[in-house]
């Protein structure tokens, strides 16, 4: 996925709307090699990201680890070389960047490594709750992390929810959907087994089932198993899910657990740039 | 702080690049009321952002909450009226910019409370580790929440951090950045009590005590006010602050916590919207 | 689908970076009714993005026919009020929005008709060849006219065409599709029957036959008949389809007729701006 | 005329606001050798943005025929080199900015060709009726196809039409735009020969004869010489100029020809991108 | 001519990136009747800019005095209502565009003026050296102040200056122009009587004297008079236009004069906005 | 300060939205190399911005000064090597962003001398009084010729004006200022000494005196004295500082004087771009 380079000019003059008045007074005339390094152990991504951005600035950049790497406490990820002015300007903008992709990524491949201890088959899943404007970040950290991206947006598939099922019936909501074209793929959220089952009857290709526990779940899966319906059926279970109560999803039948979470409350991977050496600007 | 439109229009472009496909295909002619609720009891904060962007689709907006209200939970917090297709194209878009900054705004909120009931006069602030593209959003919430923006970007103020002193010693950083303008307000980051001192001695206003645990915070304090350096002087502590140890800092005689963690690492607040009521569109 | 209006507000200061020499000379203090024309039978679609574009100028704007109305020769479809001035800065970006849009909606409109009179069930989609920029116009004139409007970009969906089949063998190509996520449709455009009858027994659900002569498509169409893999099978036909063939394409027990044509190669509906009264304008 | 860069990412993101899903999950790793081959016989424009966008993705390109070329059928014009992945990203792309613009350039010069085999004096010339936000594509599209790029914006000249004159007389039109600004070149729209006349007298330099047929064209030429007005004038001849109808028109004594067909309607060149070689990325 | 809303925005973000910590901290929850005054007498450009900015910030504005008005100091010019708060944050971006280009507005009158008293069919024009990213206001207060436009950018006509002249000679140069299109209007800068008589007799119908003294301008005008060349051309005297001379280049029979002055190095008419009442916000 | 090369870009755009027709007409194929040139002595100010924009035209560009650097008159700034018909495209461009912010840093530099001649320890400081829009560049100016660039918007620190005051009384808007944060260094302006005085006492650092007389701003600083609250104060004079009366402010014991007018009303420095050598374009 292709960052534009004007989003992140964006980020960069949101950091410095006029320069970056500490590094103008006191580091001028400076040249330096800087590097990044993961202060915790983490999965590491947005590394091209903060590639383009840093050679933009005219600034000589050598990455480490490749995105998706696994590395531990203390690894160094990205070596920079250039004016210490510049390095310094960029520096919280590309942390800030490498934090929250890496911090997504990370999570993500904590909750994938555990589902697939349990349920190799389980997906984990991101959703639509990232924050704002940083969509196509916040998923590419989840693929990163070896997480499914799911929809990216309102345009990509139709995903009938309940506030469209208290405006029109389920049976003639599924109707619209299929009648609209072949290329949207149709989920369905629905909240109890018959439901399920009216959908998987109708054709819907993926059923979300929605903050049911996991009895319900189980009931729903044997539901639908009991009516043949099972077979070629993506069941995604969605609401609620935890870091106490995954094990248990995942233990089920299931396909996809999608979590909210992933993206809309995300703890950044600690990282940070030190300046490794230093030396007078060459004229 | 105003938030322009352009802004919010690029986030809801970023939801829908071509439509709501779901919406477009289910819900079209129906005119419907709904509401925001907050599902969990926090401190709402975007609600002018809601409104701001709602409106701008000619859809009706009334908040029932302001912003910075401690709500209950299941309170209802905005109502919409209009068209369906367009309350449900902007749903997310609206629920993401009020649950994270609601998040931002309680989390802010239930710091400052518990560090006031300890020290009155202590602030909590939050930094420049904010989302990218968000910083105008995340620290409008902090604000909202009764925290401290702190400065806002690289622009604002000055502030010797760690890898500047690595460039150049203390003394000739405080020089330089006190001969560059009166109009930057000057803050050293420092990591022990002398650093302290000699900034303090030089009449740097505030002074940041990185990373110090709360008997070396109290060591610097004390010796400053031994060597009467401490009036006026305002003195931060950050770096490491968590909810497990902020109440022993709050007992020092300090005048600001801050934490990046207030916007790098939020807990969005639970918000759904739900249709009230129905009708056909009229003509 | 909802155009953004800092879109149309770009289509206007292209046509008017300094003004409108033209009128500001000539019109100007004169207050004026004016009305839009389809000079030609047609479809008619953009009406939205042309009261957006023209109220944001403060004009008044009543729409006489809606999106999608097939409508005779010379009839109004919209009056406009306001100064003169404003109404001739805006009529020609107006204009090429609608005549563009409606230009789409009407050929599109033709082919479905044609198309339906002799196969109800094939649907006439359009593809990604559209004018660079106007992707959002150009699929909503289709849907507007009865087309599909098939994936709106890369994005949206898994669309293994013979660029990639050049590069990764088609089996290979379809696991690696198939293991991406199941939130992904998946299609593969294939050039003879084998082809298709692997992708349809590996469970592809949706097969574009790409340039095949109208007798490969059924033959194609045989054999996964014979085959049993026909059933819950989209197939489309695609490449090459003109009005000279394309009732013998529709008249196959095809589902699915895409033409890149639909919005690469678009008559503009002839549509004019006319001023209707003028009077002073008001003081 | 540079088209900037900015423009180019716009029309990029639209096509893949989060990625290209097909070529990420099937061709990642691979490098490779691409060629755009012009599938038709046609006049190449666009070059130059197809380069600029190629190579701000680090691709490497070389261009094998410039702007203008009048190519053969299965030329070969454009050799890539890079990752299949990000050559693909472009794919489309670039071949809708090739193709419009060549569509453009291979119209107007088959048009300028005729018309200049019958009156090698007389011009052709575009119209404002571009598609929206593309007029800088379109107009450089007619330039290099021998065309005439006539006025580019409202901004540029004065252009007297029949709105104007339905709100103004004449006379008085022609002199408030000669009041106006001698920087403005004049042309006024008219109707009937008397109104050329008129206009001729007052020393319009610039007359659009608007739908006349091809006798009433003549009528004026006469009216005009025998009044001893047509030397040093430019009679431009516009409105229902078809393929049926140019030569007529060209072979009168008039000087410009212009059509809006040329932009508006507009089929595009068929050109298309063929992986020629493929390898691993060097690591 | 039409500023557009997008820009005036960017405006005011410039001024506040992260809000206005003043009237935030100190007049939150007032409402407050404002007023813009001219603080000097001049002419007023920006009234419809100044309307459009605040307006979109929901403030309720009167204008008192129109675009062009020659206003007294101590006027009125505007009257604002609304919370102090949004008042305050706009009020220096919207005092920045009207000082500027009422700044513009009155210089180019007072120029008018003296030149009209001496030569009344002489214009007083502006050039292309206007602030960068201002050309549409500086153009537009030109013209509000009675002075011409001349073109606005490279696109809008062809002006052969001394660059052009270094690389191709005269007549080569005129040549091409010529041949270039009929839709631009071709203006030559010479320095010397004899090149101004070469273009002349080529049919250049704009000829612009760069830098010539009076006497020189005079000696052009005589020859171009004895060879019969004077009559329908345009002539404009550019280059070392000053107040202390300009009234000598009035006097002569020339067409034009412009200054880069007008644009490039402006005067800033003095305005200020005063509260006038104020009341606690309405509820 | 880094200036984004999307702003610059936008700056070019507006000079040329549809190419340069005259260069585009006259002088394609040619490779040269040009100079520009100072007219006038002054001090330079953008030439990192010349350069970027230069550079991203692909043209070959050298700085022969650095930014700061007081030229003299005919001083040879930059050289720059390429086709043309880029160079021509670029220079008025150019030169206006390097013409304005020269002119600014010269006249900067011109009132700091005079200013440090008489009292080496007061500064020049600009205000936000800038070119809508050019903020960054104007206050990059300032700073380059020596000045104070001051606060750089309205989010940077408080300063409480007398709009402020006549909605607030000022011990209540100082509390206020004082409770908002500590991030945010305080200024108040004052008409009166026993304004100053009183802010003076309530711990504000900085104090401008807004339009006093050399005499009142004297009688001030005596009452600051004599109540010893001057120590440790910044002292700002503003408003009608002019050439003639600004030694006399000088010439007190004050630490900023401060002028609009550096950024308001600026007055270009005269720079050239010339022609230097040319041959035809290498193929």
């Amino acid at each position: 996925m292709n960052v534009p380079l004007e989003l992140l000019h964006r980020f960069l003059e949101e950091d410095a709307p006029f320069g970056d008045s500490t590094s103008e007074a006191i580091v001028p005339g400076i040249w330096c090699t800087a590097a990044i390094f993961a202060r915790k152990e983490g999965v590491i991504a947005g590394m091209e990201e903060a590639e383009a951005l840093l050679s933009s600035l005219s600034l000589s950049v050598q990455s480490l680890v490749a995105d998706g790497s696994l590395v531990r406490k203390e690894t160094r990820i990205q070596e920079i070389h250039g004016p210490a002015e510049k390095i310094l300007l960029a520096e919280r903008t590309v942390l800030n960047i490498l934090g929250r992709m890496s911090g997504i990524a990370t999570r993500t491949r904590q909750l994938v490594d555990r589902v697939h201890a349990i349920n190799p088959r389980c997906r984990v899943a991101s959703t639509r709750k990232t924050a704002p404007g940083l969509r196509l970040l916040d998923k590419k950290a989840v693929v990163i992390g070896g997480g499914d991206s799911h929809r990216y947006s309102l345009s990509d598939m139709i995903l009938i929810k309940d506030n469209h099922l208290s405006l029109v019936p389920l049976q003639e909501a599924i109707t619209r959907a299929q009648a609209q074209s072949p290329y949207r793929l149709i989920e369905v959220e629905v909240t109890t087994p018959s439901m399920a089952e009216e959908a998987a009857r109708m054709g819907v290709p993926i059923i979300m089932l929605d903050n049911l526990s996991v009895e319900r779940v189980s009931e729903t899966l044997d539901l639908l198993n009991r009516k043949g319906l099972r077979k070629g059926l993506i069941i995604e279970v969605s609401g609620g899910i935890t870091e106490d109560n995954i094990d248990a999803y995942a233990s089920l039948a299931i396909d996809v657990i999608s979590l909210g979470s992933l993206t809309h409350s995300v703890t950044t991977l600690d990282l940070s740039l030190e300046i490794l050496e230093k030396r007078p600007i060459p004229v």
